[in-house]
């Protein structure tokens, strides 16, 4: 197999031997794989990935067809198309991914928008429905609203029945976000002037939150995922926590267990692929690169001002 | 009745017209009433009593006997040793609660230590097991373990079979909060040392708060319900609490409707009331001053370095 490599922080392709499924496992002939603002820290050598996963392959999330089954596996499953969230290994023309964290691709979805679908919507989804006990007629405030994450959130929270509120850094996207379900869409100096808000997904960081922190409804959930561009350390002001009895929280994905992974996929299974399928969830795309453009796609990824997912697509991608 | 009224941030005692029980509620003639840190910011003017209860009398706990039923009480309560947390009005010879917040007193607990019993255990019980969800095994750190609530959390923590941390100012009361099921007694520098802790009970504020919060387990709860001296403000690190997965909250029991505070107290009957009749939890008290003391109540309790409760005796009190 081919698959992007990473070596002293430059990304090269380079040839690896294809592996063979362990029991339990499936083998997917990669179509496209996104890309995600870890796979930057990882490049960097920030963070590597969790024991069990490739440790020089980048890549969390792909879609594609099943090739081979191991042991356990229905062998029925072969040429089904699926995508998932992996440890990491995702950016490569084979990866190995357990089956309990297979998301089956509806026949209405092209592979490409699937091979942006997992990492985000699964992230999305455990931010604001898990942890955040998001419910109908409640407010939401997504920070960071024009990424991956972010533009499925918006999504996810307005096929909840919640009010939608979209922070991002200017006026470009507003139309889309609207587009997607939000009912507004501002700029973080106008978060002081809104009603108070039941849950806050943030994906920015110590900017945004110090800024939203004073405007949480009683028993608010806030919850981190991300701290892209805002900074990790923020002053949290305990006597407002107190009267709101808000709560803050936050997680990664990457880092979780097998059954963890397994559990919340099957939660997405069940809530997220009918609509998907509907077309009442969709996955905005800003680029695709070919996978020997590797290195641009990166770059690409890594400026500000784009609109949803990066992927990269692999020689023998096909819908 | 005869109440502690506050004036212009001064106290005084003054007769006031004894009210009488509407539906739903009892009139105890008080014993003894507890203070606590909220009385000294409503004698500043910076804590109003919540809607509903007396604006110029103070005291969030009493214990005593029921004289009087309003309709839909049994009126074979009459005469029952009860203790209870109210919005405000305990310090004074009566004080209308409702029925649904009531504790029967154990019979083998004198009135005295019931009147220190209401706020600090019903506080300490929902931080600690509602709120911070602690469980047998676990590990818990409580900060100003030797006020009213630090004192009933070092109990609560024991009884439900966690490893015990207390925090407090110097080596004082060491012995006595490992007496009261404390594993270690420690000082804020050594937290650094700790193994990671699954609830903190935050009282004293941010100042403890920013070195407990890099020795954080995973899925830790952080549960802040004081700022007393530690300052409300403090720098959170959102990688860490991604990391961890921990979770920031807190509250007040103030400001608590009527029906989460019956909840509340229906739960500490079944969990706390059979401890207590046995012995395995207990009310230290510091002090007890006369009514007319009240003054010297507050200075005394204004001040760092003592150990349980500050207690009101009122006038016609007998256990």
């Amino acid at each position: 197999m081919h698959a992007v490599v990473i070596d002293q922080e430059s990304l090269r392709v380079d040839e690896r031997p294809t592996p063979s499924p362990t029991p339990g496992q499936v083998l997917v002939a990669t179509a496209y794989a996104g890309l995600n603002a870890a796979d930057l820290l990882q490049r960097r050598g920030h963070y590597p990935s969790p024991p069990g996963w490739p440790a020089d392959i980048p890549g969390m999330e792909f879609s594609g067809r099943i090739v081979a089954v191991g042991a356990d596996v229905d062998p029925g499953w072969i040429d089904r198309r699926v995508c998932a969230i992996v440890g990491s290994g995702a950016q490569a023309t084979h990866v190995l991914v357990p089956a309990a964290h297979l998301l089956m691709v509806p026949e209405s979805i092209e592979l490409r928008d699937a091979g942006g679908f997992a990492e985000a919507f699964l992230t999305a989804f455990d931010a604001l429905v898990i942890q955040g006990e998001l419910r109908e007629g409640q407010r939401v405030l997504v920070s960071g609203a024009s990424g991956g994450v972010g533009t499925a959130a918006v999504q996810i929270a307005a096929l909840y029945g919640a009010h939608v509120t979209a922070v991002t850094r200017d006026g470009t996207h507003d139309a889309a976000l609207r587009d997607l379900g939000a009912h507004e869409v501002i700029r973080v100096a106008d978060v002081a002037t809104l009603e108070p808000v039941d849950v806050v997904l943030e994906l920015v960081g110590a900017a945004h939150l110090s800024i939203v922190q004073d405007r949480l409804a009683p028993f608010a959930r806030v919850v981190v995922i991300g701290v892209a561009g805002g900074g990790s350390r923020t002053e949290i002001n305990l006597l407002n926590i107190m009267r709101t009895r808000a709560r803050l929280t936050g997680s990664t994905l990457r880092s979780r267990s097998h059954d963890e992974k397994a559990h919340l996929s099957e939660r997405v299974r069940a809530e997220l692929l009918g609509p998907w399928a509907r077309g009442e969830l969709r996955v905005p795309v800003a680029a695709t690169f070919a996978l020997d453009e590797v290195d641009q796609a990166y770059t690409y990824f890594a400026q500000p001002g784009k609109f949803g997912k990066v992927l990269l697509e692999m020689p023998d991608a096909s819908s």
